[in-house]
């Protein structure tokens, strides 16, 4: 029996491509001391923010994945060996054990958290109960502050965090405007995710008629996951004291060096808006409260969701690779 | 005896010259209605959102400028006739009064302010005491919420608006970095205006070297007056949940489409920090908290000043024209 495992084998130059990836074997890990436990992982997270971690050139909150090291990301499984206290034989865990089939853990560095199969699928812990839902919860409920009858445009709308934020926006009152990247995801953010209006990104070129048209009276909040010419179209269509939460930029991350875009600060000016950037790991201290409300709403049917699956560890690349293409509607997992 | 004023004659594209403005000659306003007054102007302010107004083909927070009408623009001077009982002659009063020698007010649509010329000069009243000083404490205070302890950097340091900025930082406990245009006004900012660490942007090229060796540690705050490339390169020396207030950018206020710059948003996610647009007016109903605050710290000796002065309504365009280029230290005022 091994534990194979996903390896970083170069840093990509733009985009990145298989051959970043190599798969190794290694023994599968034992607790040999005390505190320590193995997890066998059955769903692996892949996630925007892991190109970031690939490159070392840019100025980042985290630092690079190291290379020739085990891929780092979310990850959930059952505990098969534990010389830990608190988790047990049998226990269901969440934590960032990296993409491999088993993960050693010492319950502290890798924030390994128990779950209950039990409240929602295990899947469920690595997205609308997991990282992605959190990122959601806290960035347009505190970063944001959505109030009822404003307009609240979502880019990457038909992603992990993009979905779940319409769904909480349409809970708090607010019309939702959704762009996504194809006709199907347009479709599945009018009909599942009760967006008031949606786009297709990539059939449309002037974003600024476009939003002009879905938002006449401009746009209160503006989450963004992607950048570039859809973002200067949203500060171009702000309105009075709106708030712009950058979540993610993934239009921008296989960029070496930043794009070159119009200069609209001054338009902050004429709306007094604020733009604010957005990492979930600020939240940590109310994690609890953001998964005990994501799941509340979740069983009262308030919120929806969906998953992407790819399946086998040897596939976790090409999984990542077409989640950065937008391959996936909803959240993209990788099921061992 | 005639009110000489000064109008728009066309607007400027690119740079504005003096062949915008026109001299003309009016009879003096009299009060032919109640509630009327008229005052005889003593100073003119000349600001950078002046630019702004100019132009029609740009989204604002006000209406243009319209053409051949008196140029807009705050002013200071005394009661020579009037039927409002709330405003006798005699009294001094502050409003939009217009660039003119002589203003008809009905008492608020200019938003007519009696001032007490015991208190401090008159023209502190459009400097220090008015609208550039206002916005200097609602902004730094309220959108940027210093501590002590923490960097404060400011671009435009020693306009009217940036030299009151960094000597409220002062106040407040914070290190002070100031950026201006010359050698003279960089000696002000250190020796007058207790800049820890100031620098003139002409002689440098590289900002963002010439900001890591000024903040090794980062920029907390960052209140920004021109925009531009130096905007970039506090962007990118930012620290962590770093506020930075955008209060002009007059950097790019004569460009008729946006420039270009590079896309930077992804760098607020780094350092989780905001932007935020701040226009003084939206916080009009505390105006009185702000005058009396700076008007006290005044008088304690805490906070002090610099203003320029062209004499005579027909310079007032030469006025605009040479603060617009940075020909100012301080508050720039046209005595009349």
């Amino acid at each position: 029996m091994s534990n194979r495992r996903i390896v970083l084998a170069s840093r990509p130059v733009g985009a990145p491509t298989l051959d970043n990836f190599r798969l190794e074997e290694a023994p599968v890990p034992t607790a040999s001391r005390d505190g320590e436990f193995v997890v066998k992982l059955q769903y692996l997270s892949v996630d925007p923010y892991m190109r970031g971690r690939m490159s070392d050139s840019k100025k980042s909150y985290a630092p690079p994945q190291p290379l020739n090291e085990v891929m780092t990301g979310g990850a959930i499984g059952q505990i098969i060996e534990s010389r830990n206290p608190k988790f047990k034989e049998g226990d269901f865990v969440q934590g960032q054990f990296g993409w491999q089939q088993y993960a050693l853990s010492d319950g502290t560095a890798d924030g390994a958290r128990k779950v209950d199969p039990n409240v929602a699928p295990l899947s469920a812990y690595l997205g609308i109960l997991g990282m992605p839902g959190l990122t959601a919860y806290f960035g347009l409920l505190d970063v944001c502050d959505p109030k009822p009858g404003e307009t609240v445009l979502v880019s990457g709308a038909a992603g992990a965090v993009g979905s779940y934020v319409g769904q909480i926006a349409k809970i708090k009152g607010c019309r939702t405007i959704g762009i996504a990247g194809s006709d199907d995801k347009v479709d599945h953010l009018r009909n599942d995710l009760g967006y008031d209006a949606a786009y297709n990104y990539k059939t449309v070129t002037d974003h600024n008629s476009k939003l002009k048209e879905l938002a006449p009276d401009g746009i209160d909040v503006y989450f963004d996951n992607v950048g570039g010419v859809i973002t200067d179209a949203a500060i171009l269509n702000l309105r009075v004291h709106a708030r712009v939460a950058i979540c993610g930029q993934i239009s921008q991350y296989n960029n070496e060096k930043p794009e070159m875009g119009p200069r609209l600060l001054g338009m902050l000016i004429v709306t007094r808006s604020r733009i604010q950037g957005l990492l979930v790991m600020d939240y940590a201290a109310r994690f609890g409260e953001g998964v005990r409300q994501m799941a509340q709403w979740l069983n009262e049917g308030k919120l929806t969701y969906r998953e992407c699956f790819e399946d086998g560890i040897e596939n976790a690349p090409k999984a990542f690779l077409s989640m950065l293409q937008g391959g996936n509607t909803g959240k993209q997992l990788v099921r061992l």
